[in-house]
């Protein structure tokens, strides 16, 4: 075959320690990467679910230590799929250990542990990834593409909102989420986050932010069933002005009732227009002035083979890719990353500049003016 | 029949001057007012158009000269549908003489000078109305009976964007539109204002705003191809907090390609949810969350007989009813205010805290802070 | 003006006698007919029916008496907008009397009586229009247009349903609708007769057919709460083959739970498709093959001016017509014809050739093959 | 891990072949099942190509003799994936060899060549499946479920269209899809076998059949530029009388312009209805009709947790599944039934039973007249 093997491991195995397992074992598949994963092993602080992982996915082992899974010779790219208060030590042992990092978002939860952490990428030399998985479709790519080669124009506006209801009912109970010192801010840390690394890849750096936050449901009941202070945000709305001029908003919620995975944008430029929604990411639609009045409209373009990578998976025009395929050309990005020594995105220091607006809208929203993005 | 007339007098024939027309020509065709519109007198500064509205329309004539018009005792309700700039001094008059006053949106081109007008309506006595047709849709009348019926718990988040392209075309002329002295702020006093008022409507006093505004297209030709400077907004957003705690936003652009009557909005309550989209408005889709788990979702609810007032357009559910429809509702509810002596809405007042919101997004997209909107 | 007046009648003040009634008086409103309408009399079997229609719409006269509203020598034009089963012979007394005659659809019960009534408009020789009012919207004809300019190559599968659910509850009563002597066939006549016209209009004569009728709730309590036998079809499917050798489908359902004015086409040709809904009738998806392959969509276009006859009613691009408004188009086509002595459309003839097709259509459900439609 | 490994091989490598394999590659990464797939061999004509599927999916071995695969022992499940006149003697091979088969849909060209298979395999006793994969969504089992649980009530109605585009172009190249030795009947034989099982899927046995089909494309030109007569079907249509008296009506096309995976069905019972397309088959429109007549509408449930089997994808509700998952499922449902020794569905018989219906669609189109469906 001519393609070498990368020994990987995984730490987490909940709902993106598996989303990542199961993009190393199936890269392959529709990809042809130089470099071929290799699922070395896996780790858990529960040594069963670690177990459970392994078989599940092929590891050849499983370990409740996941400083040992670092130590291995053979793994050489390292995912970090754990709660997110445990990727800035995780990630910084990683680098240091001279391992490619792939790990979930946010990268930390703070600005300044995620710029110690792409200090620490920069210095390790190491390929590093953060996982924003919404980039990966078919039809973000596409609307990248349009915007890059200019056929919308230069870019006047964008509008992005990322909702949910999963905190919607009274009854969810306090958690780390609630928690400032475990997730730092609320919907806006952890749906905001994608948003603002969504604006930066299709039109570019934020230059100033102004912001408002707000907590519904003030109070929870933990699991031993006592009120809780909520400390963080439910809702978060911002305006950006982007360093090209353009003008926006980003607007997340974790009780938008009805929105499951709400991620929609749109955007406009002095020749056209664009508008996407994540619950049909096989699809976008596009504005383009037609010559003639009578026929013009959003046309809704279903995604296919013409919008790479959708061929990878099938040639069935319209057929849908799904949430877990999107995890499987970010892995194939970052093995072409590691293979051809270029550099991924969003990589640490992407990770770090997200964080560091998300930093600038708390402040924004704690101090009631615009604040600049600091460079 | 019972039913009394009303001398009504309409000044100003063009898009909206027409749609008073025939909202008062047909507005006993769909409900049974109290008082009945007789159509007394037409007027527009050019007499020819005056005199084809006075044909078409059933006036009993036609006058180039407003004040005229404002002087016959037979009008007791005037229409003013002219150029923004004419607002303020006709309805001026028109209160002087003892007239109740219909008048087209913006009710003013400054805070200050609505605010004159709320205190002329007041002294006078009569009704007063300004027209905010988006309103008076079965579907926004419904979205408004579940708010504060309390379906949908208080209201813990409001979106809402007017979008629209008509100033997309670079080639789109410099017109009144973009100055300042003429129309004041740009898609914000135009558009944005439909959206303040509607958030009145459903969520109630807005207590503070931030702002940023955008003039994309920077200069365009006049009617002698000369390059002039676009003096206001293309883009405007806003972040708005509500006096009940709600947090908001508000947007428009008059620049979105493809947006034709983009007037969109999204609530959400501690027990539900809504989205609209003025394009589509004879729907609404509401979330209230189910029983059982599996068969959430939006439901598109087709307006029909069930929504007043739509059954007095027709009986056939899911027919739909046009935009001249909404005039003839706002029609019917002025009247009624007029022939019961309860105030309609909304009212001079109302069209004043409108321009007060405007003026306080202005200053604060000036001052990049956030602004309390005066009480 | 140079326009001259035409006196109309209208008899029947139920749901259609006022659509029919609001047309005529506000045609003028928003075209300029060279034969202005004027309300000579409005006829129902129900005197204080009549006179609250008169009241209403601004007729000079109400009558319980169809038979003298059509002596009326002021009257030219009749509207018949009373039971189907009352078509027949009012329309010969009117077309006996000379009168030009809209008759709401279908024209008669059976395809032997539509055919005698269009021997009669023919010998009589004034104008006759049947109510498919469906035909009128913006869209509807914008699809024309692109049919008749080859835009979308040659038409080569037409499929379209009319589902409403209005008959979907068990305990909806048994009533004239559900029997064959006044109704003639069920949701097939009532509905269907709709997509046959719609068909002829967009794609032409229909050669052949085949069917299968259906009646799912065969029993339903009348007004004395006794429970009848239900005579005629709940839903009907059609197979259908047009003279130009497309193939296509109609199918209709008076229970279909959720619809409410289902009237959907599609539409392709060998360049080119078409999707419609009622229920969102100022709009239309539009495909044609892109010269990009990545840019392919249907085209989801709001009517507006461009357009026709939408800037009749508003500038307003996306503002949206109403139901009531199509039947104001279908009237200015009326008057039109009548004024230039041309032929209007659907006339008589066509009401004959509708009913023709919806007969053949239920001998072939009996038949259980494939039948011709007579010539 | 108490589960057992069966050896699996694999015919084909092209569209469909890829499928099988990355489902029984990755079904352990969803399912637990009992049955975990050792990937054998994979065979293709071509020996490169099941070498690159080799390596692609990781298959032990790869060889082009097919008959030399079905001779291997250690595989006991057989996956044929080959261009469809291929299927019979493959099938029959893989049954006399006392294998476990999956193979693609149709099942053969002919009715009397499926009842063979089916013979056959009941004869041979081991397990078979034929893969109408769009059964498999959440969205459709959710269908299922409604369905079957009594919750619509008795089905009155079943509409269901499967439109492409693929052969919209007249450049299309005449191939072994417009010879009826080669593919059987067109659109209907390919896309149209898809309805038939969905039918019987979600509403049981069709009692007889009424169709219509249309070659509208009648020539195209071969790999050497030679005008060839097409032989079988671009569009078909057909009327459906179902055993429990349901009415339906089945369409599809393969030159429906714009339509990529156009496969969209409605299903109306006495107590409430669905629509769905698989354009968006991670969501379904569902109505029951509420107890307030304010809020009644199609609610569109995104599938997400309570929908099984997607759970077993991902945790993240509305995050979509995609094409490839179907197959996922589809292979998790075989291994099960291997495992348990219960019926697959849809086994050879119902592979049988669509090709029934299937010859009876094209007789009845033939002999113009309804047709029963053989018992």
């Amino acid at each position: 075959m001519g393609r070498t093997g990368i020994g990987c491991g995984v730490i987490g195995t909940g709902y993106m320690g598996a989303c990542h397992a199961q993009a190393l074992a199936r890269v392959g598949h529709s990809f042809e990467p130089a470099l071929r994963p290799e699922l070395v092993a896996v780790a858990d602080a529960a040594l069963d679910s670690a177990a459970a992982a392994r078989d599940r996915f092929g590891f050849a082992r499983a370990t409740d230590d996941w400083r040992e899974l670092l130590a291995d010779p053979k793994i050489e790219l390292v995912s970090i799929a754990t709660p997110n208060v445990l990727h800035k030590e995780m990630a910084l042992a990683a680098l240091a250990a001279g391992k490619h990092v792939w790990c979930e978002k946010p990268l930390a939860l703070t600005a300044a542990d995620a710029r110690e952490l792409a200090a620490a990428a920069e210095a390790a030399g190491t390929t590093t990834l953060v996982g924003y998985n919404y980039l990966r479709s078919p039809a973000v790519a596409f609307a990248k593409k349009l915007v890059e080669g200019g056929e919308l124009g230069a870019v006047t506006q964008f509008r992005a909102i990322f909702d949910e209801d999963f905190m919607g009912p009274a009854s969810f109970p306090f958690s780390w989420r609630c928690e400032t010192a475990k997730a730092g801010t609320g919907a806006l840390g952890d749906m905001g986050s994608h948003l603002v690394n969504l604006a930066h890849f299709l039109v570019g750096p934020i230059a100033e932010v102004s912001a408002g936050l707000a907590t519904a449901i003030t109070e929870r009941r933990d699991a031993d069933r006592q009120l809780r202070q909520v400390e963080n945000d439910d809702v978060s709305e911002t305006l950006v002005r982007f360093a090209n001029g353009a003008l926006g908003h980003i607007g997340c919620s974790r009780i938008a009732w009805g929105r499951k995975n709400g991620l929609d944008f749109e955007l406009y430029g002095r020749e056209g227009g664009l508008r996407f929604t994540q619950e049909r990411f096989n699809e976008i639609q596009l504005f383009k002035p037609a010559e003639r009045a009578d026929d013009n409209g959003f046309r809704t373009i279903l995604t296919g083979p013409p919008h790479p990578p959708f061929a990878r998976f099938t040639p069935g025009w319209g057929h849908g890719l799904g949430f877990n395929d999107l995890k499987v050309i970010e892995a194939a990005h970052l093995l072409e990353a590691i293979a051809l020594g270029t550099p991924a995105w969003p990589d640490f220091a992407e990770g770090w500049r997200v964080e560091a607006v998300v930093e600038a809208i708390a402040k924004s929203a704690a101090a009631k003016r615009w604040e600049p993005v600091p460079a």
